[in-house]
C-alpha cells in the first residue's frame, strides 16, 4: 500500500505566505504562516518560507513529510517574470509534484472556480489576472517600484514622497503627511534613507495610515486614494476588454480601494468563491485528476 | 617663496564631473573630465572622478600637484544629505583647503555672482537652490527615485514605465513607447530587469528620446514633458515665493524643458551668468580672500 496523498497549496505574497494542506476532498489537515515569498525579491528566501508554512501545516495534521505524498501548487509573487519562475521550477522539492504558478493566477482560480472571470489583487503589490476560455491574460504587476500602481507599496510610497514635498513647501501639509514625518522625527533626510532602502511591504505598511486618513477626509490622503483607485480602474478596464465580466478583488487593501473604484468598475465585481490558496488546491486538485491515469496515487477518501 | 596658487573648481553630477583649475584672476590653466560624481552613489567613485578630472586639468596647466597651493571647491551632487556631506567632507584631499557643497549651490552662484536669484538645476536629477540676503534655500533634489521629479532619470523612468503600460493594455502605444520598447527587443521582462537595475544616468539617457518625441507631437512624450515641466514650474514657484525672482535653469535637458513650463514660472527666467564650474571657482576665490589675512598664501598675479 501506497502512502497517502494530500493536496498542499501555498499563496506567496511581499509580505506573507500561507500553506494549507487538505485531503483530495479539500477537507483541511493542516495551516500554516510565514515571512513573504516574492521570488523576485529572493528565490532562496520564498521557498524557505513556503517551506516553513508547509512544516506547520504538516505539524497540525500530525504526519511527517515521509509519511505523505504531497502534490503542491505553490503561488507565488513574482512567479509571473520567466527567468524568475524558471528558477523557481529548478527547485528541488520534497513533493510527489509541484506546480508553480503566480498568485494571481491561484487567485483567479480561486475567486471563479472553473468559470470564466478576472481578479485583481491590491496587497502589497497589484496585479490583474483573467482565465477567459482556455486564456490567460495578465495585466500589471510588473513589481514595485516598476509597475504595480494602486496597491499598498505604491501608496505607502507617494505618501511618503508627498510629506518631502510638503516639508519643501512644494504642497500643503495635511494630517496624513505630519503624521508620516512625525514618524521620521521631522527629519527629511530620514525618511529620503528610509525610501533607499525599503522594501514594497515596508512602504506598504504605511498604506493603512493613508487609507484611514482618506476616509477621514485628508485631502492628499483622499486625493492618493483616488490615484490609485485610477489605477486600478485602467487593470479593470482592460481585464473586462479580455472578456473577464466578472470581476473579483482580493488583497489586504482591496476592501478599503474598492469605495474609490469608478461605477464603471463596481458594476463588475463579484463576490470571490474563494482566495488564492483555495485556487492553488484546486489547481493541485485538477493536477491529481489529470495523472491519476498515469501515476498509482493512493488516493484515500 | 611659497608655491603658487591655483583655484581648482569641480561640478559633479549624476552623469559626469569637470574640473576647472584657473589663477587667482580667473585665467583657465587646465581643464578635465571625468565619470560621475553623485556622492549619494558612491563616495569612493565620486572623488576618483574628482582627482581623475583634476588630474587632467593639472596636466593641461604643465604644473605638478607637489609645485602648486590649491584651493578648490568640489561642488558635488548629493552633498546636501547631511550624512553624505560629513562623510565626503572627512575625505583626505591633497589640495591646501577645500570646501565642499552641493553642484546647485554652486550652480545659484554662477549663476548670479553676488546678486540674489534662484537656479533650477534639470539634468540627470532636478533641484532648486536660491541665494537671498544671507540666507540659502533648497527645493526638492532629494534624489532619484525618491524624488528629482522633471529631471532626465525621472522622464526615462516614466517612459520606460508607459511602454509596460502600452504592452498590458493600459494605455495607447505612441512612436515614442514603440521605440523604447523596439529597444528591448519587444520585451517586457528586460524592460523590467533594465528598470530594476538602471541607475538615475541610465534613465536620464531616455530623456533625449522622450523630448525629441514630444516636440515632434508624439503625444505620450508630450504628455510626460508636461508634467515635468509641472514639476519645474512648482519648484520655480517655491523659489520665487523665498525672494528669489530672478531664476536661471541650468542642466543638459533644461532648454529642452524650457517652453513647456507656464508663462509665470518663463516671466522670472534669466540667463545664468555662469555654470556651476564658474560658481564653484568663485567659491573657491571667496575662500582664499577670507583666509588671505591669516594664511600666508602665495598669490601670483
Amino acid at each position: 500500500m501506497g502512502r497517502p496523498l494530500l493536496l498542499l497549496g501555498i499563496d506567496g505574497g511581499g509580505t506573507a505566505c500561507r500553506a494549507r494542506l487538505t485531503d483530495i476532498d479539500g477537507n483541511v489537515r493542516g495551516e500554516g504562516a510565514a515571512g513573504p515569498a516574492n521570488i523576485r525579491f529572493g528565490l532562496k528566501e520564498s521557498f524557505e518560507a513556503a517551506l516553513q508554512a508547509t512544516s506547520q501545516a504538516l505539524e497540525q495534521s500530525g504526519l511527517a513529510l515521509g509519511d505523505v505524498d504531497i502534490v503542491a501548487c505553490l503561488a507565488l509573487a513574482g512567479a509571473s517574470e520567466p527567468t524568475n519562475l524558471a528558477a523557481a521550477r529548478a527547485v528541488d522539492l520534497p513533493f510527489r509534484h509541484a506546480l508553480i504558478t503566480t498568485d494571481a493566477h491561484a487567485a483567479c482560480v480561486g475567486a471563479h472556480g472553473s468559470k470564466d472571470g478576472g481578479i485583481i489583487v491590491i496587497g502589497t503589490g497589484s496585479v490583474g489576472w483573467a482565465v477567459v476560455g482556455d486564456n490567460e491574460y495578465r495585466v500589471g504587476g510588473w513589481g514595485f517600484p516598476v509597475s504595480d500602481e494602486g496597491s499598498g507599496a505604491w501608496l505607502g510610497s507617494e505618501a511618503a514622497r508627498r510629506a518631502l514635498w510638503a516639508y519643501d513647501g512644494r504642497a500643503p501639509w495635511s494630517e496624513l503627511l505630519t503624521a508620516i514625518f512625525d514618524r521620521f522625527n521631522d527629519d527629511p533626510h530620514a525618511i529620503v534613507r528610509w525610501m533607499g532602502e525599503a522594501r514594497p511591504r515596508d512602504f506598504a505598511a504605511l498604506a493603512p495610515l493613508v487609507l484611514g486618513a482618506a476616509s477621514r477626509g485628508d485631502p492628499v490622503a483622499g486625493e492618493l486614494a483616488g490615484l490609485a483607485a485610477a489605477h486600478i480602474d485602467v487593470i479593470a478596464d482592460r481585464l473586462v476588454s479580455y472578456g473577464a465580466t466578472r470581476l473579483a478583488l482580493a488583497g489586504g487593501i482591496a476592501a478599503s480601494i474598492e469605495p474609490w473604484l469608478t461605477a464603471a468598475t463596481r458594476q463588475h465585481l463579484v463576490e470571490a468563491e474563494g482566495d488564492a490558496l483555495s485556487g492553488a488546491l484546486k489547481m493541485a486538485r485538477t493536477e491529481v485528476e489529470a495523472r491519476v491515469a498515469t501515476d498509482s496515487f493512493e488516493v484515500q477518501h
